[in-house]
């Protein structure tokens, strides 16, 4: 089973520790923040407080055993950089970075960073299309022009079966599933109802999906 | 069209801010910082210099008159929450706050958020996720135990036709779409074969998923 090494615990990296220690991998988070440190050391295999740039302290903790490092230092660009070069170095073979920026992100690359990371501008992303079309849950972009998005059912669609609504034929769209409050359907039919508050998963091209979303 | 305003120009606010005015929508960017303010003035319709905490500033620039706003001061939980009490007093129907943790979006909950966002917890779930199963590129869960995942094809189906690995009967999930390269197969059938790199979007339970991600 894979080991992991959390470095830094904001936000980010506390979320990462914390899901990981749920899935019942070994965990050792590091920062040099004791308060920090205190908050998490009950859910993790080990807690400790230490700064992710000294390269003595980071050998002592025996780093080179672990599988994967996921480094997210925050504001501090320099000790992000230097504690991915140090921990590289003592071998630990996947090394994940959060990036300040695109710059930020290509120093971190070019010393050795295995993954940048940009969560905070991969969110806006989300988010911002998310307000731009409200009734659009979450996507999953899987090629350039194709996502699969889950949509809350439009008002013109209500009370139709999806053969009536014509999704396929009018917008070249395919519906895989449809919610409704906790029963699911994954193999909707023809003669199926559409019906308020119904969410769809649907699968199609990013334009023909925005028609869709404005139907 | 919704007229949105941004506050904060942190990673977050200025991520959601330029995707917004990329899709041509009027942006109001806000933050206290000039130099931040400065980065972004070319982006966007509008980008100035402004505490969000002082609504006799925030009454000037005529915020009554956007549909939307999304605040996201960062660590000042303070005038986070001042900030979403001020915008929801002068009339802002729909405000979007970036949250340091749950106990913060409890207070900007109560004082008018209609929206919190965790963009660093959740971004911390979804790359922990992909670490621990690496061939899962995205996902979606759009039911409490259904996903949509994006995998890419592991060494056992190579080769094989989806027929022969019968993924449905073994796994009750569905293959909706492969990938490969810059091709892209949304009907894929029996007959299809899977290859080295393509990239299969299927749908499932977690449970069923999981095997499949180590089949
Ligand atoms: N040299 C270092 N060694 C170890 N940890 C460090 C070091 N420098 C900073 N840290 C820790 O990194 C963590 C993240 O820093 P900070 O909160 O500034 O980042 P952030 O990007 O705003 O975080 P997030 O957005 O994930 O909340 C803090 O807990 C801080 O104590
Ligand atoms: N009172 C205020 N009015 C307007 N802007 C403010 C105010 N206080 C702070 N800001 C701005 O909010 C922005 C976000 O702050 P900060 O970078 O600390 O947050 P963050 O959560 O670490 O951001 P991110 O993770 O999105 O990068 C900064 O650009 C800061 O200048
Ligand atoms: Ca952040
Ligand atoms: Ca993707
Ligand atoms: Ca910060
Ligand atoms: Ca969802």
């Amino acid at each position: 089973m894979k080991q992991f090494i959390v470095v830094g615990l904001g936000r980010f990296g506390l979320s990462v520790a914390k899901t990981l220690a749920e899935n019942d991998y070994n965990v050792l988070a590091i920062d040099s923040n004791g308060e920090r440190v205190q908050e998490i050391a009950n859910e993790v295999t080990h807690a400790v407080e230490a700064d992710a740039t000294d390269e003595e302290a980071l050998r002592t903790l025996g780093v080179r055993n672990f599988d994967v490092a996921v480094i997210s230092i925050g504001d501090n660009i320099h000790a992000n950089i230097l504690s991915t070069l140090i921990l590289k170095e003592l071998g630990v073979p996947y090394v994940v970075v959060k990036a300040q920026d695109a710059l930020h992100g290509k120093v971190l690359s070019k010393v050795g960073a295995d993954r940048v990371v940009y969560p905070e501008r991969d969110m806006g992303v989300r988010i911002a299309h998310n307000l731009i079309s409200s009734n659009v849950l979450d996507y999953i972009e899987f090629a350039p022009d194709y996502s699969v998005i889950e949509i809350i059912a439009t008002p013109n669609m209500l009370g139709n079966t999806l053969a009536e609504l014509k999704l396929r034929s009018q917008f070249n769209i395919n519906v895989m599933a449809i919610k409704r409050g906790e029963e699911l359907n994954i193999t909707p039919g023809a003669n199926d109802k559409v019906l308020e508050g119904d969410v769809l998963v649907v699968m199609g091209k990013n334009d023909d999906l925005d028609k869709l979303k404005h139907y």
